[in-house]
């Protein structure tokens, strides 16, 4: 997988999930650091169809695998720090 | 929803989530800072069967509204800073 070709690859992503993977659309989650194998598990539930979500499961149609991977690996490599609570 | 009650609630999630949302577990998705809104649909369909997953239909089956409610306010109120890819 690789970050920097899927960073190219998210055009489409990045009109709700944002190139800084912070959402812009109140149902999106955000993907900055989130867990690659996560992000992969997500990507492939949504072209099979086993997740269920009108915009992703259109949008994850066309990804092909290595696609996915690479998406994953851009939205993960986002670094986060996170203010204990 | 009430952060401080759902707090209280994340014994069991905290396991995989943690207490400051950072994942403990290739599987288990950050929910730090994640959008609220997002947090308490995929509860609802964790428990409702709509979104498979193991280990949180199994979780999400006892939650009720204000559980989930609570828990998703306790999880996206934790704040993340992202560093701009």
């Amino acid at each position: 997988a690789d970050a920097r070709a899927g960073r190219q690859k998210i055009t489409t992503c990045q009109a709700c999930h944002g190139l800084d993977g912070l959402s812009k659309n109140p149902e999106a989650p955000n993907l900055a650091g989130q867990i690659e194998g996560y992000l992969v598990k997500a990507l492939a539930d949504y072209k099979s169809g086993a997740r269920q979500n009108e915009s992703m499961n259109i949008v994850a149609k066309d990804l092909s695998e290595q696609d996915m991977a690479d998406i994953a690996a851009y939205y993960s490599s986002i670094e986060v720090d996170v203010l204990p609570p």
